[in-house]
């Protein structure tokens, strides 16, 4: 496991990471990772939009993956994702050193930005192998400099059409994605092992607020339509919709909030928020939205606000594959490694993948559920177990 | 008048105006300054702080100062400091054109981030020449950038050391600021001139939030310590306290709010607020700063943050020179225009020249009161107006 290394490539000092995709590290990142793969044997080809792929060439039919992602979020730890792309190299190579031969070969793969940080929308790379987001509207996606998808992939060396990006549903038989928890249970119950039932549905919106600006000293406070109260009051009602569900499966966070013009002595003219909600259930989760909704309308009447919500995305949840799970199973028992099912909380791209192929996720603690945080943290040990067991059922599944 | 050269000089597109101090923009704005006014036949000196000075040299002993501010905040208009500057020169050249020789020398003065936008501190350059900020204290200022104020003035070419910027009391025997008004009160009454007796005293302070961050999908909200619902509820604290004083004189705003961090799947573990809050009574002001400061402890308490909250300026009022008010008021009885005292809501660099010279205000009339926004507005009538007041009063104070 090169962990370290990959770790390296980052826009934030150690041991923060930020690794924005098709950033210049991002871009430096990938071509020591295809290094690495050509390292283990493995064909490297790279579709339009970047995603990645590494083939161990099989005796027979069909392919197996595994993978995930290497961008990270701002500030951010080398945990989340990257886990699940060097452990996934380190399975193939653990399989290669006892001489087992893949019958359907096995792929590695590396997903685009499944960090939204750059585009707004998250699992990029996933979405689109999927048929999940139509190609030429993904093109269309802008960056914070209103830079397009397409003319930021053309510069970073990807080009063709996203069109062609799209797997037929069937090109793997199985796909395991190995990550970190990002949440506290198995650390509590202290089992090495989690294996995933269902991925939980995520949605996120975009909240446009619009007032009037002027000069702070000059405006008296009843004239004013000021933007950014305004959307505190809405980030503190996204709190309130998620509390008031009564159930803790329920989480809701604001986690973008940009004030213009932002100046101390200038009452803010717009704001804009971004937001994301959670749930293992669909309708919880639908109404948790609503009540965003509703509280956008109340602000804006009451403060003489535009606000205007903007869904991002709403995708639903992902059951994973009886057979994927059974084989996560059987590798659990033959390593001797306790496990429990559980639910995933945090969006991977299984989720979209599993729209074309039967998908298992295996999960290893990490410390304190940490994630998305310099100090977030996974052990050697846990790392190792996540990859045996990977490897056992890789091996099982393309076998 | 040239309104329309100098908001050319804009790092935003027409209307709005962002020229920010020492920018290239602001550069090239100065030279371009510093061209009309030797076309004037000023002599023109810079001191190390970039303070801009334009002398028309008396027969005599003596300075009277006129000036104001070319910096604008981003996205503002093109009147706010400027109509002072340019209004000035515009002064000086119609005393030119009527003959007039001055006894006194008549100095055009430019200061230097009268906003706070760059260095979060405004009146930068009427501080360090009333003495009001440590010179030493000052080049240690640093922009968002991290650069320092001593940095940034250097690679400006403004060099040599910042203790040389103070003048001594008495330097100037009057100074008088023309600026529109940023506030509705003359374009209701219809008065076409304002003169100001006192200046309202601002204060701001910045409020440092911290939190846990953490992966948006994997904490549940119990655990939550979002730094950025801290910092809502202390932004609707800060208009709570406004409102609560029972005064309409009493203004607060969050103009500024950064979230750290910044992304829409992950819990804001920091958060930075900018506040300003303003009265024309000192007591009533400090009463308001006093209701914040309580209002941050009880968020930090309630969601276990660290909320840590910087006065970054607190200055006191000043009031307006009699002798001068006098000179203004001749001055609209001598060109027949109607006029009403008045307070003035926003900084300007006058208050701190009243800590060395004998200082006066006059206003002009802008429209629905609407300043630091694209649409500020003021009448090319209101200017002339205003221009022909001060070239009168300058020449009774100079004569």
């Amino acid at each position: 496991m090169k962990l370290d290394e990959l770790a390296a490539f980052s826009d934030s000092e150690t041991p923060a990471v930020t690794r924005v995709v098709f950033s210049d590290t991002d871009l430096r990142a990938r071509r020591w990772l295809k290094g690495r793969m050509r390292e283990a044997g493995l064909d490297v080809r790279e579709d339009a939009a970047g995603n990645t792929f590494g083939r161990w060439v099989g005796s027979g039919e069909g392919v197996v993956g595994t993978g995930s992602h290497i961008d990270a979020i701002p500030n951010s730890g080398r945990f989340d994702g990257t886990v699940g792309v060097l452990g996934g190299l380190e399975a193939i190579r653990e399989l290669q050193r006892d001489g087992f031969r893949p019958r359907r070969s096995i792929e590695l793969l590396m997903f685009t930005s499944e960090e939204p940080t750059r585009f707004g929308i998250g699992c990029l790379g996933s979405r689109l192998l999927s048929g999940s987001l139509n190609a030429s509207a993904a093109d269309e996606l802008k960056d914070a400099d209103g830079a397009t998808l397409a003319s930021v992939r053309a510069q970073a060396g990807f080009n063709g059409s996203l069109e062609s990006v799209r797997l037929e549903a069937g090109y793997y038989s199985a796909f395991v994605e190995l990550h970190i928890e990002q949440g506290p249970l198995l650390e509590k119950s202290g089992t090495p092992i989690g294996i995933v039932e269902n991925i939980a549905a995520p949605a996120s919106l975009r909240i446009t607020i619009t007032g009037q600006g002027g000069h702070a000293g000059a405006v008296l406070m009843p004239q004013r339509h000021d933007a950014f109260l305004g959307a505190c009051e809405i980030a503190l009602g996204v709190e309130r919709a998620a509390l008031a569900t009564g159930s803790v499966d329920t989480v809701a966070t604001t986690g973008v909030c940009r004030v213009f013009p932002g100046a101390v002595n200038s009452i803010p003219s717009g704001a804009t928020l971004e937001i994301d909600v959670r749930d293992i259930e669909l309708a919880r989760r639908d109404a948790v939205l609503r009540a965003i909704e509703e509280c956008c309308a109340r602000v804006a009447e009451r403060r003489g606000l535009k606000v205007e919500p903007t869904a991002l995305n709403a995708d639903p949840p992902a059951a994973c594959d009886p057979v994927v799970i059974q084989a996560l199973e059987h590798a659990c028992g033959a390593r001797g490694l306790g496990f429990q099912r559980m639910i995933s909380r945090a969006y991977h791209d299984s989720l979209f993948m599993a729209r074309i192929a039967p998908v298992g996720m295996l999960f290893i603690p990490c410390r304190e559920g940490v994630s998305h945080r310099p100090d977030e943290f996974a052990s050697a040990e846990d790392i190792a177990n996540g990859v045996a067991v990977l490897a056992s059922a890789l091996a099982e599944l393309a076998g």
